[in-house]
């Protein structure tokens, strides 16, 4: 066997993630590897933690980064959560709603769904109406549902959740450190997002946070967590622990390259940010359209840095999306679930949410088409 | 808040975990990030495949790596392969023996035990005995305890395994890239172990191998495994189907890192890799001898790589140790469960393992004794 060095080609992520990451974090990425012990380390695990509570708008205790992807972080919130035989909403519009509701039968729940056209953002009276026929121990809905381009708003579920005294859990994958999203504010039990979208790190982590009301249900517990490697009442004692328990190792390298995403990230402040990503898109979204490609959402409900985007009339997609990848080394996604080969998705996320990016893919797509 | 530029101290790890990492392995992290269904990353993910199966000395088909620590690689491993109500025997020698029996329950599991004192490997006539009074579906042991740093031998107990028709599932953490481990030789059905020992990867990832009696029995599951995120059946379409399907989105520059540290692997070979661990265990077993330390394990059964010993007679192990990480920046390990306080960890791992980090060490301890 004979492997040559890695020698990638110099995409432009402009798909639905990973976005394109600063140089500073490709650098941080290298930093020297210590120990995970060291008390060195557990100061950084103690920084990353405030900037967990700092992008999430939160004073939770319980807010760390848990060592795997975002759909971990979605498991980690539902496993620990649920206990088996109890009942939980799921609100779906998208592929990731109904993720949520196949980890929770897992976890032994009895589901109830709320659905929705996707496209198209959950309506509050359904919900309401569905908690009118069930006692959910949680409701849980995504804020920006990555398969279709919506931005779900929050607070009125919130408030009908929490009068049923329900926990209220929300997939922030994609909106996070991209648009709004107060976690204390908007009456949040329990959320998970990932890094490689708005945040621009590497994947492979989840970002997680817990309010009062969910520890307590988390202490109330009388069976073990389906899962070891995500149960809470061991991990926590390694991230927020008075003795720093060792349960697992941590991916050291990964954290360095999430330290140094936060710090860009409240380096520039989160309304820069956000004001950013709104922009950006409005100059893609003039752009595209005028190109003939159309929006699936409604504009009231688009997300900024996830564009689903129908193409010109006649035109096949695929073609397109891969002369993109290989002529122009830019990445736009297709489309997810039943969207697929129907439309793109295109990205505009933290360190790729930027004008010179919208421009080199505008000019890219004129001369293809 | 204000966060300064990472800057950690120029640590020389001799602990348990993770080890000191080859420049070449810091530069591959930063290389350029890619999508992960780019056609790029999937003949990357092509490639450590391979380079799993080389370091396993294994054909099986679904050898991969999953997106998560060596721990959620054991989870992986008991999660797929048990149904609730399965028989399993665990192995019991150190911590992660219990680690494991603990996962089996969370899983449904009945759990039978051989237990064995820690710092002496399992007595294969033990396991022969249990075998007699039970019928278990999976047997499983530690090849590599990193609590003791015991090896255990594995050919006998795998063939009083399958005597029984039982699957052999092996934690080989430890012991991978460091000391010999055939998979397919020695009859292992399932086995997994982490990036940060021998390897000399960035922790976060597990690599993985099922033979095929193992993919029988998960393609005969009759209920859903317990973890979405760590299921094989959506797992196995990512790294080896035919579509790649999407299923969570890879840690992409943590597979950089590892394809990094494997051409290291491969390029000095498995053979010379053992003799060189063999080897320079041997440079500190006589200097550590010398100074008065003493093995935990008898001679037969010492891991090169991992090192418990007892210090000099009257030593306190805390004030020296600290000593070692703040004064010369070398940090070794204390000992784990039962041996906390009372004896030290000292690896010799992948690029950690080295006659100069031999004398370095020596060298300090004397100064500080």
């Amino acid at each position: 066997m004979n492997y040559s060095e890695l020698n990638t080609s110099p995409r432009i992520l402009m798909g639905p993630g990973p976005s394109d990451m600063h140089p500073r974090v490709y650098k941080a990425l290298s930093t020297q590897m210590i120990g995970h012990l060291d008390p060195e380390f557990v100061s950084i695990m103690d920084e990353v933690k405030e900037m967990v509570q700092a992008t999430f708008q939160t004073k939770n205790n319980l807010s760390f980064v848990v060592s795997a992807p975002g759909s971990a972080g979605m498991e980690t919130c539902l496993v620990n959560l649920i206990e088996p035989g109890d009942e939980v909403l799921i609100c779906q519009h998208g592929v990731f709603g109904g993720r949520m509701a196949d980890i929770a039968k897992r976890a032994g729940a009895t589901v109830h769904m709320v659905q929705q056209e996707w496209g198209k953002p959950i309506d509050p009276q359904d919900v309401k109406a569905a908690l009118e026929n069930c006692d959910p121990k949680l409701v849980a809905i995504v804020h920006a549902e990555t398969s279709t381009g919506v931005l779900q708003p929050l607070e009125e579920i919130s408030k009908l959740v929490h009068d049923k005294e329900a926990l209220f859990v929300v997939d922030a994958v994609t909106s996070y450190c991209g648009i709004d999203l107060r976690v204390d504010d908007w009456g949040i039990d329990a959320i998970y997002t990932g890094t490689q979208k708005c945040l621009s790190a590497p994947p492979g982590l989840s970002p997680v946070s817990f309010s009062e009301r969910a520890v307590e249900v988390l202490d109330a517990r009388t069976t073990p967590v389906q899962s070891w490697f995500l149960d809470l009442s061991l991990v926590k004692n390694y991230w927020a622990g008075a003795k720093r328990a060792y349960h697992h190792t941590a991916p050291i390298s990964q954290i360095y390259g999430i330290r140094e995403a936060y710090r860009l990230v409240l380096e520039e402040g989160l309304e820069a940010r956000f004001k950013r990503h709104q922009e950006t898109h409005e100059h893609l979204r003039d752009g595209l359209e005028a190109l003939g490609f159309s929006y699936l959402v409604d504009k009231e409900y688009r997300l900024p840095m996830l564009n689903a985007v129908y193409l010109p009339e006649g035109v096949e997609e695929l073609p397109i999306r891969k002369k993109l990848l290989n002529e122009y080394n830019i990445e736009v996604g297709g489309g997810l679930g039943a969207f697929a080969g129907k439309l793109w998705r295109i990205g505009l996320m933290g360190h790729s949410c930027d004008k010179n990016h919208v421009n080199m893919l505008l000019s890219a797509i004129k001369e293809i088409l």
